[in-house]
């Protein structure tokens, strides 16, 4: 959960910097002050990397204690580790007692170690403890990124009185974010229900919170479901955050909606990164090494799936010698193979990934695949098969075109076949499918069309 | 927007389908009618599809207005049409007068011209206009997934007065729907300012609006807006709602967050289906012709490539017939260069998409990817050097094993450089870029590394 909603329109984004930029210049502090009181702290985040360290600090000292936290929280880790080692201690301290949960745990989650002692020690034990209590969960679980900061109250409290505590609450500094919900909790903090503040506002001022509230039954998560799982309830049931708890029904933190919609760029960019054999890292990474390590392991895959496509393609050396125009058609067969195989394999992924559709229909999807790739292998095996005639017609008998057709044919009817099936058979064994497309999907198709295309020929042609 | 938010738990979904087949058998109706109170509407609208079409009509008999319309609008196209044909005139008019308006324009948008005819004879003439408006915009902009049901207030309002006129509202059983801001016009209905639900409910009482609200500069967007900007911004500056508004200020309609995590989805299933060769309609798609037809443009190209890399092949019949080992590993060369393209190309097209890198970065990102072909190249030209040394040594010179590492490394280079490239190209002549990723990189690279390969092999090898 971030601090509020950042409400502002692209063209002021520009507006803002050179001027922020002339009154350091000109050192008058008191206007700038006044000045940045206007700029929303989302833009300011943005455009903060352009300023040295001198004038980061001199800004974040004349923001609003409210609007430095906020700044502080959109920052980009680097920016927050700096400003960390150069803020007087006094400030360390009030930033990171009062940010929101969520961005904290982020935050010390990637600081070293001997870092994170120096600052508990400028923290208040209990938000400490909140840290530490966060850092304890298994990462892409629940858990891991959900927020400690919500609004807990007792069900005998009419809506009125609810309203109160709210108002006192924002007085007293508590609930500078956005909330969506507030939580009904008995006397050992195990969730009794929730009632959304649209509720709370609509509700009849003496009404008991205990007759407004939906029973908690219904929307609770534990904190080790994950993310993914997370967010698929979070697009089925259109909510807007959901309570966190642990085996014992206590409320532990929530998850809210802004944090879901990460979440699931995250995970398609995940599935994207794996289709193609490399991780996610990818897009962010900087070093060539550091890239080249991380697409390596799928090019092995390869490597050794294509060593096996070299020695059966040797182990017929005598059928291409007798006649080299086979060859000419090997690549193109392989290629209409692998297309077709990720095609399908993609599909099914996809189709797995947002849950429409499960483990058990396998045999259907398989089959419908089955049945497409034998729609398109016999069409473009007569396609083939012509232009075969046309290119060596004068050199060969009619069987040199059927050989090369069917080839093709029946490759593009195992590669759409072994493409729907793989993701199911990953998944089965534990593995994310969306490993399967890609270079394990091409490897497999290269290896059962070239042996069907060479096996054929040697029995046809030879 | 959506109808209230569904509260549940996974387990539920399973329990009460029974319950409501026994009851139905039973002819026990007043029982039914009392259980239905009890289940979840979402719920309800995924167990309809198993019940027979006179249970559906009864199902739908039993429960209250409100309900009947919020499982009509989470009911599939199909399961909607058929009931629209089912029920009685009134009850279709009730239906559709009162579902919400982005929902209901969904519904018109698929039905044939002869039905939207019949049916807009049955409904408020008022309505009639909303979906007629509705249905004008641009598919694919802002416009056409925008809803008209919003809070409109004055700003002389006090926020006391403005809770009142959201109870009265809720009443007169308008605001059925998720509320998370109220937006503020002028008598033009031009858009002055927006509150969230927060603000309103911890302002003093007698606050005027105008006082509250956030200016209306911030935040408005342009009823044609591509939907993937309008999903970038939501993500960006983690908003619950955006106002939508005309040439002249006028509000028009808001857009959700829960209609966003729907976009998002998309957006990534379009990307994906397309980085395969395919569509996204795919994934829905039942009939075998359908799909075939859907994967066969791309198929197509592929063909065209591959068979210019078969004449190029016949062009080196020549050389292929002197040393026909030399095709054991044309495959081998090919899928390798394919897998490292696809993944530069993959990382390129994920990082424009999210916005993690822009057209102005294309230099950069090329040569970025040109470095780690040179690194790749290098090892695997290596690797698959000593490889064929150790399969071939005993036939051949020392020149083979050269050629064929060469050729590896020519291929990774060209492809990964090529690969980071397309992404770009197509993009700055408006083509999708995910386009990109997929068939026409290994196509490419396809005819790049065999020509790559047998001219190396001509020159050193004859």
């Amino acid at each position: 959960m971030r601090n509020h909603r950042g409400q502002r329109s692209l063209e002021i984004l520009a507006l803002f910097l050179p001027e922020i930029k002339e009154l350091l210049e000109k050192k008058d502090f008191p206007q700038l002050k006044d000045f940045l009181k206007k700029v929303p702290s989302l833009d300011l985040a943005e455009g903060f990397k352009s300023l040295s360290l001198t004038e980061k600090i001199l800004v974040f000292k004349l923001l609003s204690a409210q609007k430095a936290i906020e700044l502080f929280e959109n920052l980009r880790f680097e920016e927050q580790s700096l400003l960390l080692n150069n803020l007087a201690n006094e400030e360390v301290s009030q930033v990171l007692n009062e940010m929101s949960a969520d961005q904290r745990v982020k935050l010390f989650k990637d600081l070293p170690q001997r870092v994170v002692k120096r600052l508990f020690g400028m923290m208040r034990k209990e938000e400490v403890e909140d840290v530490r209590r966060l850092l304890s969960y298994r990462e892409g679980t629940a858990g891991a990124f959900m927020t400690t900061d919500f609004i807990e109250l007792k069900k005998e409290l009419t809506a009125k009185n609810a309203i109160l505590r709210l108002q006192e609450g924002r007085k007293a500094g508590q609930a500078q974010q956005d909330i969506y919900s507030v939580y009904v909790t008995d006397d050992e903090h195990r969730l009794t229900g929730t009632l959304s503040l649209q509720e709370l506002l609509l509700a009849a001022p003496d009404m008991p919170i205990r007759d407004l509230m939906s029973p908690a039954e219904l929307i609770k998560i534990t904190h080790d479901m994950p993310r993914e799982e997370v967010a698929k309830w979070f697009s089925k049931y259109d909510l807007l955050d959901v309570p966190v708890v642990d085996e014992a029904d206590r409320l532990l933190g929530i998850i809210t909606i802004d944090d879901i919609v990460d979440v699931i760029q995250q995970e398609a960019t995940e599935d994207i990164a794996k289709m193609a054999g490399t991780k996610a890292e990818d897009i962010a990474a900087r070093s060539t090494f550091r890239i080249a390590r991380l697409r390596l392991p799928w090019l092995i895959t390869t490597l050794i799936g294509e060593l096996v496509v070299s020695v059966i393609i040797k182990h017929y050396e005598f059928t291409l010698s007798k006649i080299v125009a086979l060859a000419s058609f090997l690549p193109l067969i392989a290629a209409m193979g692998g297309n077709v195989g990720a095609q399908s394999a993609t599909i099914v992924v996809r189709s797995l990934a947002t849950g429409h559709i499960q483990q058990k229909d396998m045999a259907r999807t398989v089959f419908k695949e089955f049945r497409v790739g034998v729609l398109l292998g016999v069409c473009y095996g007569i396609v083939l098969a012509v232009m075969a005639f046309s290119l060596y017609g004068d050199r060969f008998e009619l069987f040199f075109p059927i050989v090369v057709g069917l080839g093709m044919c029946t490759s593009m009817i195992v590669a759409s076949t072994a493409g729907a099936a793989e993701p199911f058979v990953l998944s089965r064994f534990g593995v994310d499918p969306a490993t399967a497309t890609g270079p394990l999907i091409t490897t497999t198709t290269d290896l059962v069309s070239t042996s069907a295309y060479l096996v054929l020929a040697t029995w046809i042609l030879l």
